[in-house]
């Protein structure tokens, strides 16, 4: 596999709540020295200050309605806790990182998605990612670290898709260099069953994962990951699905192959 | 007064929570088309916030003692919501902003304030502002907005003044070009008693800054604001305590003159 190009790697937020998965995670994240873009999460952290704040969770089909209150908490919680951990961390093993939300240089600009058939608040669409500021930071070694908020360029803060933002991230890096995307998260890489995490698919084709999606045998919660994962991979991105540990290894990862 | 420069703008938390009040300033901060910089705190915020979870607010001599629950409500209320949502609102009315805490980019490494005689907690005294990468925004026409979180370079995020930020980043600014440096709040200068608000002083010396603390005819609020706008006065900063109406008309604000 080739070695050149831009790393863009999207870790969940459980890892947020988690310092010794954090920890690993980072080690890993800058043992390799190639540009590299992070992007993250923090859905559980949300969840968390939202029952304190007793904010009710509203989900439609698995997806959490975004009310104003929801929205600055997230807004809190990602583009503030989350995002600024991570910096700070990732400073403290001498890697210059700026974290950025999508209003941020204007680096990611969204619309609110369409009212029907569901109202999901304010959640955004992505319209365009700003690629020459990426790489500006990118070219200057400073590693861009970006939370799920995005914006609409009309002084609104949207609650965007992480696992969307890493795709559309990586895509438009592609149209500049080569791009390895890598969605991080608590498996090793696809498994055909979560009693038997070790067996990873080593390569998924996008007609497999529609026949697993069709027969209900992928988790739900993998189904955007994967579905924005085959757009990338469409797209001329490298796409792997993996773990902490086979991050840069790329050993037992899933491979998506469109 | 000169035109050229960068002009350093420094807000109080209190315009995050006051919709019509921050619409006004914003409204006025974008009609200047210089070189800008936005220093903002947003301490009422993380008040509120703090004490909807239950956060026991811990107060000496005025200032906050900063344990880790309370640097996390910080970080979340000055670098995730009031610094995305100035961002956000910058971005709506054509100006390019980038919001950054300490951490990002570097731009603000500090070290935790001395234990002796009190411990303040997770309280940052500023070492080093990273001119070039500021300089580098700023000539872009993209405005950075500075919240008041810094950090360590060890991965410690650190609470910190947001009087002191501006005041640090006028003067690493002022070693490429004329700064000028307005401490932006609720009054449209240094008054001599709230009962005349109207009644500005136009030109303040230190001298007779250092006889009004004496005398105790100063409030204690403005003591840290005067304090640091002098130590840019000296260092070569144009400084005014001004309103949001005199923003940039100069007029019937307070000129600080070291």
């Amino acid at each position: 596999m080739t070695k050149t190009g831009i790393e863009v790697v999207k870790i969940g937020g459980y890892l947020i709540n988690e310092p010794k998965g954090l920890t690993s995670f980072l080690d890993a994240f800058v043992a390799n020295d190639h540009p590299k873009v992070l992007i993250h999460g923090g859905g559980r952290l949300a969840t968390e200050i939202a029952q304190k704040l007793d904010i009710p969770i509203e989900m439609v089909e698995g997806r959490r309605i975004t009310d104003s209150a929801t929205l600055q908490v997230a807004v809190m919680a990602y583009a503030g806790w989350a995002n600024k951990e991570i910096v700070a961390k990732l400073q403290a093993r001498g890697s210059n990182a700026i974290g950025l939300s999508g209003a941020d240089g204007d680096v990611i600009r969204a619309h609110k998605r369409l009212n029907s058939p569901i109202d999901f608040g304010w959640v955004g669409d992505i319209d365009e990612v700003n690629d020459e500021l990426l790489l500006f930071f990118i070219e200057r070694n400073i590693v861009p670290v970006i939370c799920a908020i995005t914006h609409d360029g009309k002084g609104q803060l949207l609650n965007t898709n992480a696992d969307t933002i890493a795709a559309q991230v990586a895509l438009s890096l592609a149209k500049h260099k080569a791009v390895h995307l890598a969605y991080c998260f608590e498996y090793d890489g696809v498994v055909r069953s979560l009693s038997t995490p070790k067996n990873v698919i080593a390569h998924l084709t996008e007609d497999e994962f529609m026949q697993m999606k069709a027969v209900g045998t992928i988790h739900a919660g993998m189904i955007p990951k994967l579905s924005n994962g085959f757009a990338a991979a469409k797209g001329g991105c490298t796409v792997r699905v993996c773990g902490v540990a086979n991050l840069w290894s790329r050993q037992n990862s899933t491979l998506l192959c469109p």
